[in-house]
């Protein structure tokens, strides 16, 4: 008799989970037959191309994914304003090796930092010192006056996940330039972020200070990285010609674009998925997040098309300015917390459109026990990962008002192959992978729709 | 007291353990820093090419990784012979619908699947029957006399295990010329076994059966079998004209390559770990499987690197024509048997050079459970699954000799987009997947032979 009450007792949950097992194959099944992802993305990247803040092709992308949301349907699509950086490449950069007892001149591939300052027409020409990142600049900080420092740290290959070996070595390029100007340096050569050794340079975010000189700042690609440290070695007066001009304009008015959908029983619940619709300005954009953006949109997209009337309300959120500024993602949590909402959840994809492994967190105890108590279900699909740290960037500013953040966490081996680099264009996405990161996501609102947190 | 014994008893097993885990993260740190997985795939991808059973390019491959294993000082390096069959493709094939309604006369991307026969130089005129997969063809086997056969079966893409996908509709490639022959039919067109909808024919292995005509085979491009498949719709007097010089040539003598190290306390216990040397006639054979060959040369010469003495025998093979006959997997465990070899383990990498999710496994109960017993010194690398059945094509002739048999489990979303087709070349292997799949099958490796099975 007790064996029975405790059958019955159980019967619902039982009967819950298989539904959820159930409704979760649907998901991958018809993401994996009928996905919209990989084409949307491919209009983004080839249609519109890269996006930095500011200019016309974010323009056009706040555009496009605000009347793709409306032609799905949801229940409502709108345009949150936000005043955004707009920073300006200026043509192409020219570097120049021009004393090489070796080799003569050299050209050197590189790209200008995002936010730098240009060199004026001319250019300039300095002896170069090479450092080891920060703590590097730190023991030679007496002889840099009037050169160019050359961050030259790699990212530490050993470390499985790449983002922690970006992480590690990222330092110098986000104040490689502020920190070298304190010691009269006049410009900086920082080594890209990747693994590889190739001829791509990778831009990024760097910010001066305030009370220093605004030197001008360039990526350098680690093939020549490579090269210039060698030539370093057997020549101390190398000279380093360096043009640029890039300079930071006026601020230009842009947008978050927020897709809904209600929820039917719990309304004032918001769980928030998405990506940065904004990019570096070369490349297109493609992992970095054109992937995100359209694996959010997906998300929704598959409510409407499965019937499905979500318990809490989802909102497919394109945050603007993540590269260099941040100020979509702090627009939207202060007018979350003007308009007193409540966010249960926030989901953030912006680590490539590469086969997802897991989710990345950051939350009470309390939900990220819930989080993972939901593994069993997401192991058929190869998603096993449930305790890394983390979240996203343009998720981070909601933090203070309660919700669990949630990163997509794919496999990162060839995330910095792309990062920030012409490369980074939509032939470097894999259908699969992508689509897959969208169930993946999809599967986890579906849950906590379903089940709150 | 009990506590402190009990301690004792345990110390030794947790030491072991602890240096198990230390070897384990020097192999990995060791591959992603200095690896040569990656650079001696580029040799033989592209100084060698793709490399057919019976071709020059095989010729040249054996030679090569015999001279690459000699240079890193393997204690044995020596060849094993093997006839093996040789069929030439014949120059490019022609497929022209000649009377599309629509479009007039359209080519379409084929490449001859192999041990395909030729339709002679004036090539053949057939009228098109449309069958989904062997199956489709017994429900229309009367209407098939004197026609062109188009299996149309797609592989099923809700499969999260792309093999399990390829399983499921590549009946069609190795039998369906056998049995469209049966009935009367005058060639065969497959629709190519990818989920991708693209430009490349995949040829891959078919069978005749001698009691019925040789008819040609030819593998069709998806996005022209799904252009054929709707013209078909429309008009179903659609004529497609087929030409190929293909043939089968007398056999010729090729060779297993084998590399060793001598084991230190038990030499007669061998753990084999490798690759197939042939491939395919198109593209470079990079993931399938010059991959496979150079990761196991890879295990070999860490182990030199790091100056360990296996206790158990090392061997690294490379076996010739697993893609059009298994000649070298069944010689190689044919002298095995004679020699009265001891094969404790089997390994083989053969699914493509992607991020390894973990190993496949075919054995005993106490053999597999000794492999995930392991698995915790593993997960710290993102390789996690180790109940997957499976092994190794080449490896399978051993069975009945007793080892274990493993295949290196690779994450298979991308292995069909290139699988078998000009596609595979050495541009479209990642750096780090392929070194930390050569680190996996080290580590296993490492285990075995420190640990017995």
């Amino acid at each position: 008799m007790k064996k029975i009450l405790f059958l019955l007792f159980l019967c619902p949950l039982i009967l819950k989970a298989q539904n959820h097992s159930e409704n979760i194959q649907k998901i991958f099944n018809y993401e994996l037959t009928e996905g919209h992802t990989y084409e949307n993305l491919r209009y983004l990247c080839k249609e519109i191309g890269n996006r930095i803040s500011g200019s016309p092709q974010a323009a056009a992308a706040v555009e496009y994914t605000k009347q793709l949301m409306e032609s799905y349907g949801f229940d409502t699509v709108y345009l949150q304003p936000v005043m955004v950086p707009h920073w300006v490449r200026g043509g192409k950069e020219q570097a120049k090796v021009l004393n090489s007892s070796k080799l003569g001149a050299v050209d050197l591939n590189v790209l200008a930092l995002g936010n730098s300052r240009g060199t004026g027409p001319n250019g300039l020409v300095g002896e170069v010192v090479e450092v080891y990142g920060i703590e590097g600049l730190r023991k030679l900080e007496d002889q840099v006056k009037g050169k160019i420092v050359f961050f030259n740290q790699p990212m530490d290959p050993t470390l499985i996940n790449t983002f922690q070996a970006y992480g590690g070595a990222n330092g110098q390029r986000g104040s490689g330039a502020a920190e070298a100007a304190k010691f009269g340096a006049i410009a900086v050569l920082v080594r890209s972020l990747t693994n590889r050794v190739d001829d791509f340079p990778h831009t990024g975010n760097q910010r001066y200070n305030p009370d220093y000189p605004e030197i001008p700042a360039l990526a350098i690609s680690t093939k020549d990285a490579e090269l210039l440290s060698s030539l370093l070695k057997g020549q101390k007066d190398l000279k380093v010609y360096l043009q640029n001009n890039s300079m930071m304009k006026e601020e230009v008015l842009s947008y978050n674009v927020i897709g809904e959908i209600k929820g039917s029983e719990k309304p004032e619940e918001i769980i928030a998925v998405g990506g940065h619709l904004d990019s570096w300005d070369v490349g297109e954009g493609a992992h970095d997040d054109g992937a995100g953006c359209m694996q959010a949109i997906e998300v929704l997209r598959i409510y409407k098309e499965m019937g499905w009337k979500p318990k809490r309300t989802l909102r497919a959120v394109m945050w603007m300015n993540e590269e260099n500024g941040l100020r979509g993602g702090q627009e939207y949590a202060k007018v979350a917390k003007a308009k007193a909402e409540k966010h249960i959840a926030a989901i953030e994809s912006d680590a490539g459109g590469f086969i997802p492994l897991g989710f990345s967190s950051t939350g009470t105890e309390a939900q990220r026990s819930k989080l993972a108590s939901w593994r069993d279900l997401f192991t058929p699909y190869n998603i096993w990962k449930f305790d890394v740290p983390g979240g996203g960037a343009d998720i981070g500013p909601l933090r203070d008002q309660g919700p669990i953040l949630i990163g997509l966490h794919p496999d990162s081996q060839r995330y910095f192959n792309y990062h920030h680099t012409a490369a980074d264009v939509f032939e470097v996405v894999d259908q699969r992978e992508l689509e897959l990161g969208a169930a993946a996501m999809t599967a986890l609102v579906y849950l906590i729709e379903q089940e709150g947190m």
